[in-house]
């Protein structure tokens, strides 16, 4: 029950970060649509740890395998079982300090709700690795997108303070892939990195803000009350690990307009009806309302840091003094892109497949 | 499946705004609770348009009744039906503008989801005025709640750009009743009053943020991937009409923190953990620990104004000029957070039940 | 959780037998569907007790209510609420006997479950009053069933140990509606008759089999695994009340046959595959293959019989005599049929659905 | 969503006959199980082809392996993945005669519902090879029941037409585990035998029924209108491949009994109330009613027989003659045992958690 996001276009998402593997059961994808172990390796890519300033050095492999529900290429409508074998695993440091609550991760929360049977090896089924299952659903969601011409794309906004400037969507696809850090204004990006590089040397983190887009949506994806598509995205969105806020088009900023400045108004453009601006993140009611879907999201600093850390040891029961080491990035959020373009993508297929607009068999 | 929430203590909520009545069915809610058509009054009270100068001056009379699920006083174990029935209903007015979109609204996005079947008037099932389903489901879950000692408060911490200074618990908890505004820095609300009494003249409305809180919630709520507590309410909270950004503990201001000052350090308190701040918002890792939930979200300024806006008649397929009559709030935000203490509620009680802290049958 | 059944077309009925109501939210339904109270009053009437010898002589008036999700006659796409009101209720007996557990009703079993707190007049929540809400559910599913020519049929074929003999579908269809007993071989009829009669003077009651029958199902309905269709209807029809055995064709007669009997040949008829017998009762392998479905179940004698029965009193905790008045049919298999057709509706109307046969929103 | 079983124990199956491997997630268990690979395995040897007459000669070695969720030997509370590897797999007879329709099987349906993509080998994912996946999450299910007292045990109750005369639990117990017929009366067990090599040398098979029984359930398991206990058995076992039929208690015997015969009279026996007789089988109102709960199911012949039967080349759409040839059993009543036993044992494990009759975390 709790591992599990969907209704009909469902995933289910199974191992830790030392454990054996980490992988995912996807249950309602329709039969017929061409599907590799390539198509599958290049979003699971993207999550990899670059060769950029932000990232652990621990080596992923991260090769995709396909255990079941894909035949002769393509999906038989039968669940599809994807999984990446954990390698590279070295768990000793976590060993030794096993009852050292880390702050700002899931150690304590986790003991207390699982009496200590929690496999807490680097952070065991919380740990950010556990992410690399929704990108693998993400990438079979986006193919399925694919033939509604439905896309998804997420780009790092800010990092430790430092923002982007607004640009428009084909600078930001074409520029995205120019840095590691997915960062479209190639300036700002080169300011992160410095900063980056400062921060890592102190032996700290940093945080961000990550936005999501999806173009070519219909309109009235989601549902009046509980199933309203920004709160599914919210839902979905918030899920990720390290992210603390999301907000659609405006956000927050709303607090500050009045309603005669945050109201889109509606135009007929080349015949069809658009809203003059997308103050709304295109979605009106918990409905898509046909313009792109604007998500931010808020990443907190990587909470592993090499500096000491005030703790507990929750065996001993006294307050220690904790500096984590193992390999960890020094910020996540261009990594974390690729699970925020995964889950707009599970997501947004599944309300795809619930709407009909994607039939259960390819032609 | 589309207007259901929760997986133990779930709610499902019907009707239309202009319709014979708005209820919820909250199945799964032990047996033995006692409860009376009181309690669920007192909190639809809550977001009855105050005598305030941010409401609508529509009568809600409001009378809850309950249909089933409560016998000689006490919760029997069966499903709940609340409901309240509509009163005072004008719909005359969205009759004659039927097909003209109103700006912000979901006139567009439901016509073209239900192919124009939908029931338009006053909104229909996209009304705000469906939020009182979820706020009688919400009675119900403050009383489980309060087996356990868990509470929940929200209160308004901004209104058109003014911002109500940081105060502690007890002093919110005092003053957010001294208002109608729900907003418990008593000069702040006075300029946010001031403020709505202009724009309210203007002819437009104002935006909002609200916060909430929930104290004595036990560590451990919460799962690990799909149904974090954080994802959990997140979804719950967007899904409210009008809610555009929700963010936890510190949210957005992440981005431009480091590690070091925004891990929460864990720290012994009376032979017991906790942590020094609560940047995390009481949700680490997806679970509660144990310090108060803080949830803040954005809530855009009121959608119906009385100034002109321009739009596109969908019928005729041209556009049009429209200003929306009938009668509606300035700011909606004081209202809201009554759906954001049922909405917590709601999310907090599935998730105690399902964690087995509240038995299936009182004693 | 408890009272819901469905996964795209949903039913969550509520209400006790002798509290205020009798109700079920249908979520999920396409919008655009022609549908008004006399679609479901029809079905309804089928379910009531008849001018014929089986029936109890409680009055129900049953009118049916819509209390939300219908406009200007057609589905909204919003949830729809349907209730029938009490009337004719008379708590006094069950007030008198309250802790005298009723041999052959949940009256042990639901004081277990719920610590007493369960509403015990007239069976509470665990009467067989609560199909109607099924049957008012069923209704609606046939209409949209009706849209893809699927039709379903229920009759009784046998009570109290008198067997109809098997008729071809015209002949049942025809004569199901010439006698209050529900079955096409009228010359048994008349038999089951006298023997209700005969066994109504003794003070107790009769069981027996209603066969359902679904024609016109397009082949493929169903999952392979756990939403097989011949599981999800067993589950459903098992849940009626008083339904102590489901099986489909030839049954448990499958346990007397040998593989060359039993295997129903692949045939071409007018250059379509068909079989060229029904032993599988229209399912292979949790799929439809678009012979008739034909299930049967096996319904109990009525639990509550004038004669006197030893029993047990819960509060004394004492052996007692006890002796059921109040009104009650002697054999409700005909009144259950009505209800089995709706579960069939209801089950096969989801899949459906599911299986996008169906649209979301009719043009 | 289609392959998934279970509300707080919730069971996911993947894989197909001839692809890589057969697996389970099973999402829900309580942490602190101790559980290893032997009491995983010990279940699915069960379902082992026995050296007995009835088997298949597919040499299935079945090791179990575990992939996620145990850690030092206790569940840990994240999903567990356990699978077996698919070996000894020849798949060209099927690709021979791909697309001859194999009466009983549901090759035809699968065609039909994927549009051909299914993959087709050895039956794919409708193959009885994807019931060790049930087995597997059984033997979880098993283990989390033992902690409540409550034991499941399936016995063959007739093969071919050749009853088994009812026995003592304990005698059944005590004789199950002397043939690989799983058959109690050792006489008609002998019988059965010659019966099974006879039709084994007419290249015919056989069917027979499969009991269930449970003992120390708890009173109150079950939910009353669409999660009775009964019915969610009934919707488990029915979605067994083979299984046409499912009875509780009296089961179609009912239909010639008389109310005050089938009642089960509530005496009192040691101070607690129980009943005289178990005409329910265990299941009063939807709710187990601490009587052991005992149900029968009906098994079909094995489609696949040696002799020649007419059917159709759906490729070709002309009437053809095929002899299925292939290893098969003659008779799967004894290996279906096994998944009876486990579909039991995982519904009722899912209804004791969500009765919170079993911690979510061991002591």
């Amino acid at each position: 029950m709790s591992n599990r996001l969907g209704k009909l276009f469902t995933i289910t998402s199974f191992g830790e970060s030392h454990g054996r593997c980490v992988g995912v059961i996807i249950d309602g994808c329709p039969a017929g649509l061409p599907l590799n172990e390539e198509d599958i390796q290049k979003e699971v890519d993207k999550r990899k740890p670059g060769a950029d300033a932000a990232a652990t050095t621990r080596v992923e492999e991260d090769r995709v395998e396909v255990l079941a529900g894909i035949f002769n290429g393509v999906t038989t409508g039968a669940p599809i079982c994807l999984l990446v074998w954990n390698q590279d695993v070295d768990s000793s440091e976590y060993e030794k300090t096993r009852f050292q609550l880390r702050p700002g991760h899931a150690d304590y929360t986790a003991f207390m709700k699982y009496g200590g049977f929690n496999d807490f090896r680097g952070g065991g089924r919380f740990s950010g690795r556990i992410t690399v299952a929704s990108v693998m659903a993400g990438a079979v969601a986006k193919k399925l997108l694919g033939l509604i011409g439905l896309e998804v794309l997420a780009h790092t906004v800010e990092i430790g303070g430092i923002k982007a400037r607004p640009l428009a969507l084909d600078e930001i696809k074409k520029n995205v892939v120019k840095n590691t850090l997915r960062c479209a204004d190639l300036k700002a990006a080169g300011e992160m990195e410095q900063l980056i590089q400062k921060v890592r040397e102190e032996g700290d983190s940093l945080g961000g803000v990550i936005e999501g887009i999806a173009v070519n949506v219909p309109v009235g994806l989601g549902e009046p009350a509980s199933d309203r598509l920004d709160g599914a995205l919210a839902g979905a969105l918030m899920s990720i690990p390290a992210v603390k806020g999301v907000e659609f088009g405006a956000g927050f900023a709303v607090a500050g307009k009045k309603g005669s400045e945050n109201n889109d108004p509606f135009v007929l453009k080349d015949g069809k009806i658009s809203t003059a601006t997308n103050n709304a993140g295109g979605v009106l009611g918990g409905l898509s309302n046909g313009m792109p879907i604007v998500v931010r999201v808020a990443v907190k600093p990587t909470a592993s840091i090499a500096r000491s850390q005030p703790t507990v040891d929750i065996k001993e029961m006294k307050e220690v003094s904790l500096a984590v080491r193992g390999r960890h990035d020094v910020c996540i959020v261009p990594r974390a892109a690729a699970v925020v373009e995964a889950m707009m993508a599970v997501t947004l297929g599944d309300f795809a497949l619930r709407a009909g607009l994607i039939p259960r068999v390819m032609k």
